[in-house]
C-alpha cells in the first residue's frame, strides 16, 4: 500500500486481458454516474439508488430505456451528467482514454494501443492516432451542426436557453444512438417536424454506421475504393432502412394508435420513415410504441437484435455479423468451401466468430426472456420486446420499463451491459486463426 | 408418351438431385393421403380438402397438429390411413423404397443407395442393407411390444376390439413420435396410468434417439465403444430430458390448470415427467397445454425447436446440431482452431453445416411467425408456440390449430414440411469439405 496508485494501476493494466479492462472501465463509469445522479442538485424529486444505477447503465450503454422520466425527474445538472455518460459510453471508454493519453503528450505505446484496438476492432497500430483524431473531428462537427439545426425547431417552443439545451442534448443523444430525450413523450410532439425528421436520423445513421465506414466514405472513391467492410455496411444498412420503413408503413397504415391518427399520406409516410429508421439502434420514438401491431413489434425485435455497425455508437449483433452468417449459409448451399462476398473472401475465423456471437446472443436473449417471464407479471410480447431492445441497446419499450421489479431491472441492466460490452470484448477473440484455402484476396470484416 | 412409365420414372430419378426426389416423394405421399382421407368411409362427418390435406401433412411429417378431432371425425378406416401415413413418414420414404426394392430381390445398386443415404445420413453404402433390416426389426419389435403393453391400460376401459386398436394406434404414433391420439383429450385421461407413463415415453425416446444410436447401444461396449454421434446423442438427450422434466415440475408445481390439479406429490411428478419428456418431439399431452405458464410455454418452444436426433422419427434442429454449435462456440472462446468434443475432433464442414441449419431454421421460424401475426388474429405466444411445434414436428398446441385461417393452415403445413424434409435434404450438402488441421482422430456426426 506504500506504492503510489498509478503504478499499481499500470501493473494491473499490464497483467489483465484487455476485455476485462474494458468491462471494468464501463462498470466503473456506470457506478460513478449512478452515484453522481443521486446528488440532490441532479433531480427535482429524490430517486432510489436502483433508479440512478439503471439510468447510468442505460446512458453509458447508450440504450435509452428509462425507469424514471428524464424530463420530469432530472434537473439540468442531472441531464448534463446523463449527456456526458452518453458521450463517454458512445465513443467508447478506450477511445477516450487514448485521447487523453495523447493529449497529455504521451507517446501512443503498444500497451495503450492494444486497448484502443480492442474497442475499435482496428488491427493496425500505426493508424490508430489518426483514427482517433478523425473520430473526434467527426463527433464534434456532427454534434455542433446537429445542435444548431435542432435549435430551429426547439427554440420557438421552449425559448432560447432551454431550446439550446434541448438541441444540444438531442444532438448528443442522436449521434450516440442513445435515444434519451428531454421530452417526456419522446419526439411524438415533433412527429411531423421536418428538421427533426431529417437531422436526428442523419445524426444517428452517421453515428451508427461506424467510424471506419465514415472515414472510408470520406477518403476513398465510391464503391471501388471501399473496403469489404464498408461495402457490407452500406448495402446492409440500405436494405434494413428501406425494409424497416416500408414494412412499418405497410403494417401500421391503418392502425389508429400510430399512423392512422394522421390523415395525410405525407404525414403517415413521415412517421413511418422516422420510426422505421430509428428502430435498429437509435431508439427515439415519434409514435406510441405500445400501440404498434404485434407483427410490427415482432419485426422491430428482429431489427433491434441485428442493430447497427461495429466501431459505431450502436449496439446489437451488428449488420456485418448477420451479413457474414447469410453469406456463409449461401456458400454452404452452393457447396463452396470458401465464403465470399463482393468479390472478397471472408476468413473462416470471421465466420466462426459470427457464429459464436450469434450463439451467445441467442443464449443471453433467451435466458433473459425466460427469467423475466418467471419473475415479472406481464405480457410475453412486452418482455421479449424489452429484452431485444436492451440487447440491441435501442431503448424502445412498450411502456414496460417502469413496471419492472428490482430483479427485472437487474436482468435488463445485465442485458444492456452485455449488449454493449459483449460484442466489443469478443473482438478480442478475432485472434483465432483458421487455415482457409485462399482464392480471392482476403478482405477484412468487423464482426463485433 | 409411348415409353412405359417405369422407364420415365427411372430417367427422372437419375437426373434429379436426391433432395428433390425426397421432397417430391413426401409431397406425393401427402397428396395421396389427403385424397384417401376424403373418401366417405374414412370419416363420420364430411371434411374439406383443406382438413384432409392438413391431417395428411401432419401425419406424414409425424407432427400431430390437428384441425379436426381424430377420435370424433375420423372413422376406423380414416384412423388406419393416418396410422399408415405416420409409419411411412416416420420411417422415411426412402428407407421404405429400398426395403421394397430389396424385398423384390433387386440388387441394392449405387443409385438407390444414394437415396437411402440421403434419408439416413449414412455414408457407407455397404452397411445400408444391414441397417435397413436392423431398423425394420427394431420397429416391428418395439411397436408390437408397445401395443401389447398398452392393451393392459386400454382394453379394460374400451373393450377388446377398440382397446386393441387404441393400443396399436398409440404404439405406432408413439414410436414414430407422431403425437396423434385416438382420444379427443389426448392422454389426459391416462395422466396417472403407470403403463402409459412408461411405455409411451420409452417408445418415443427409442424412436427419437435415432436408429444409428440404437444399433450402437445394441452392438457396442458402453461409452468406449460408442461413436462420437452416439455419445453426443446420449449425453444431449439425458440433459434435455432431466432439464425439461425438472423445469416443468418447478415452473408448474402450483399452477391449478396443470400440476396443481393433483394433490399428491407423486401425481404431480408423474405428469411433469410425461409432459417434460414428450415436448421435444413426441407431442403427446397428459395435461392442458393452453393452461401452461408463459415461462413453461417459452421453454417448451426452445425444446421443440431443438427436437430429437438425426436418422430418427423426430424433428427439429436436432440435438447434435445444437451440441456442435455449443462446442464450436466453446472452442472459439478458448481460442482453439479446432472444434472438439468427447476426445474427437469435429470436421469444420460439420460446424458450417450446423450453422447453415441454424440460420435457415431461424429464417423459416421468424418468417412463419411474422406471416401468422399479420394474417391471424391471435396471441403472440399461441402463434410462436404453434410455429415452433410445427418446425420441430412436435404437435403440441395451445388449442390454436383449429382457429387457423386457410392461409394460416398453409403456413403451418409448409413449416411442418420444411421441419421434416428440410434438415434431411440439407444432409445432402454434407459433401462440402473443408481443410481442417487434424490433431484428434476425426469423428463422424450427423447434423441433419
Ligand atoms: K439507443
Ligand atoms: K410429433
Amino acid at each position: 500500500m506504500k506504492r503510489p496508485r498509478p503504478s499499481a494501476l499500470r501493473r494491473w493494466l499490464a497483467r489483465t486481458p484487455p476485455p476485462a479492462v474494458l468491462a471494468v472501465g464501463y462498470l466503473t463509469l456506470i457506478a460513478v454516474g449512478g452515484l453522481l445522479l443521486m446528488l440532490p442538485p441532479m433531480t427535482h424529486t429524490p430517486i432510489t439508488l436502483s433508479d440512478a444505477l439503471f439510468t447510468s447503465t442505460s446512458a453509458v450503454t447508450v440504450t435509452g430505456l428509462n425507469v424514471v422520466d428524464t424530463e420530469l425527474v432530472y434537473a439540468f445538472w442531472g441531464q448534463l451528467v446523463i449527456a456526458v455518460l452518453i458521450q463517454l459510453g458512445g465513443l467508447g471508454l478506450m477511445t477516450f482514454a487514448v485521447l487523453i493519453w495523447s493529449a497529455l503528450g504521451r507517446p501512443l505505446g503498444i500497451t495503450q494501443g492494444t486497448y484502443l484496438r480492442e474497442d475499435l476492432n482496428q488491427t493496425s497500430y500505426g493508424k490508430l492516432t489518426r483514427l482517433v483524431w478523425t473520430i473526434l473531428r467527426i463527433v464534434v462537427m456532427a454534434e455542433v451542426a446537429g445542435a444548431m439545426l435542432l435549435c430551429l425547431s426547439f427554440m420557438p417552443h421552449h425559448g432560447l436557453g432551454p431550446g439550446l439545451w434541448h438541441a444540444i442534448f438531442h444532438s448528443v443523444s442522436a449521434f450516440n444512438n442513445a435515444g434519451f430525450s428531454t421530452f417526456s413523450p419522446g419526439l411524438t410532439g415533433y412527429a411531423l417536424d421536418p428538421v427533426v425528421n431529417v437531422v436526428i436520423p442523419v445524426l444517428f445513421i452517421a453515428g451508427g454506421i461506424g467510424y471506419v465506414v465514415i472515414a472510408d466514405l470520406y477518403q476513398r472513391a465510391f464503391w471501388r475504393g471501399w473496403s469489404l467492410h464498408t461495402r457490407m455496411m452500406m448495402v446492409g444498412t440500405a436494405i434494413l432502412i428501406v425494409g424497416g420503413v416500408a414494412m412499418t408503413a405497410i403494417l401500421e397504415w391503418d392502425n389508429p394508435n400510430t399512423l392512422a391518427q394522421y390523415h395525410s399520406i405525407t404525414a403517415r409516410l413521415t412517421v413511418a420513415w422516422f420510426q422505421g429508421v430509428t428502430t435498429r439502434t437509435a431508439g427515439f420514438n415519434s409514435t406510441d410504441i405500445a400501440g404498434l401491431e404485434e407483427s410490427t413489434s415482432f419485426m422491430y425485435m428482429i431489427l433491434m437484435i441485428i442493430g447497427a455497425g461495429p466501431t459505431s455508437t450502436g449496439g446489437g449483433l451488428k449488420v456485418t455479423t448477420v451479413f457474414v452468417m447469410l453469406l456463409a449459409t449461401w456458400a454452404f448451399l452452393r457447396r463452396r468451401t470458401e465464403v465470399t462476398g463482393f468479390g472478397r473472401s471472408i476468413p473462416l475465423g470471421d465466420v466462426l466468430k459470427a457464429m459464436a456471437l450469434m450463439a451467445m446472443a441467442s443464449a443471453v436473449i433467451v435466458t433473459a426472456i425466460f427469467l423475466l417471464l418467471i419473475s415479472e407479471g406481464g405480457d410475453f410480447v412486452d418482455i421479449a420486446f424489452e429484452v431485444s431492445s436492451a440487447f440491441g441497446t435501442v431503448g424502445l419499450s412498450r411502456a414496460y420499463t417502469p413496471e419492472l421489479s428490482e430483479f427485472g431491472r437487474a436482468v435488463i441492466m445485465v442485458v444492456m451491459f452485455l449488449g454493449r460490452v459483449g460484442p466489443l470484448t469478443l473482438g478480442f477473440f478475432l485472434a483465432t486463426r483458421m487455415v482457409p484455402r485462399v482464392r480471392y484476396p482476403a478482405g477484412q470484416v468487423h464482426l463485433g
